[in-house]
């Protein structure tokens, strides 16, 4: 029997406040970063978001790979591709959604300060007690025992197909896959749209 | 008396919706890009949106500065710096919010083709009529005639911020700011959130 992840779907009122809640702190703590560094892929919207309540114009993305299956809490980050922009002398907010393990913000801030920032911050809408690696800021903690697989607004469709083939394996019918996601992931996914993730080769008897 | 733009504030069901209807788009034209390029800042949140739903994990950002005003319909763009990894031999699928005029997409779909890509198609959540440009998919049109000032959920509070500082040029104060611009720009954006971004120094009598 597949091993199903403990879900929680966020939506972007989520996203707002979370935004809100790192643009709060950093203004906090006297801060206005000049640059503000994205975390592909993960990094995109809340970087986006963030940038748009400090004021900070310069948007700068960095790529870091994961080497891990969605929907596991371990993963092995390294970052592949480099900065779309000069950091240097740069004061600089590396910004991701989630810490989970922490590595890739943890190598993140590293090769920024390698490319020679003046000053490194970090921040996440998530932050997991059992990362290694703690950011500057976070708009929200789950608690090491409390894991749970964030599906992201951004990133809902990647996380439900992948989902649904696994339940879809276990259950052979679309409705039969969307109670088992509701029931054993917690995840609340349409028909409709488990239906559509599945696609023609897995129809629903 | 200053000029203020029709403003169209859109929110994230919007989003959700655009990106449906690019990736639609997209599949329907039997096309399947592997990278997604994103043009800065406009395209991140549609790019993410649209490479969720087309399955597409490859995303590297560019940056196009836009030389230009907040609010209005002009403005010069130029690639300030380059993409956040390679493109060679890609078939790539260009991404930003709006056409517009259509300098950044036509900019960056050529800095893209220049940069090796095997094949460059680009879309836009929305295209203005005017624009000389015209990207491959778009998910709306906005009639030359009826050109408005999107404001996107990404980019509610840089617009807001300058918007309500013209207003209180005009009003010298924060509620009767808010009123014209509900009224002048059909912008409805919330006493709270005007006084924030008017700051202390711009206080309502």
């Amino acid at each position: 029997m597949a091993d199903f992840p403990k879900c929680r779907r966020t939506g972007w009122d989520d996203a707002d406040r979370w935004a809100d809640a790192i643009a709060q702190r950093v203004r906090a703590a006297g801060r206005m970063p000049q640059t503000i560094v994205a975390l592909t892929r993960g990094g995109w919207v809340p970087a986006r978001l963030v940038a748009d309540r400090l004021g900070v114009r310069r948007l700068v993305s960095l790529r870091a790979q994961h080497w891990g299956i969605t929907a596991t809490p371990s993963g092995k980050a390294e970052l592949t591709e480099g900065l779309s922009g000069p950091v240097r002398d740069q004061d600089v907010l590396v910004v991701d959604d989630i810490t989970d393990t922490g590595e890739s913000l943890a190598l993140a801030t590293q090769h920024v300060t390698e490319a020679g920032a003046s000053r490194v911050e970090s921040a996440a809408c998530l932050h997991i007690g059992h990362s290694k690696f703690v950011p500057t800021y976070f708009a929200e903690e789950i608690a090491r025992d409390a894991w749970v697989w964030v599906v992201f607004p951004w990133n809902y469709w990647e996380d439900l197909k992948e989902l649904a083939a696994r339940a879809y394996d276990e259950t052979h019918g679309a409705s039969a896959a969307a109670n088992l996601l509701r029931e054993r992931c917690g995840l609340d996914a349409s028909l409709a749209d488990v239906t559509a993730v599945l696609g023609a080769e897995r129809p629903n008897p």
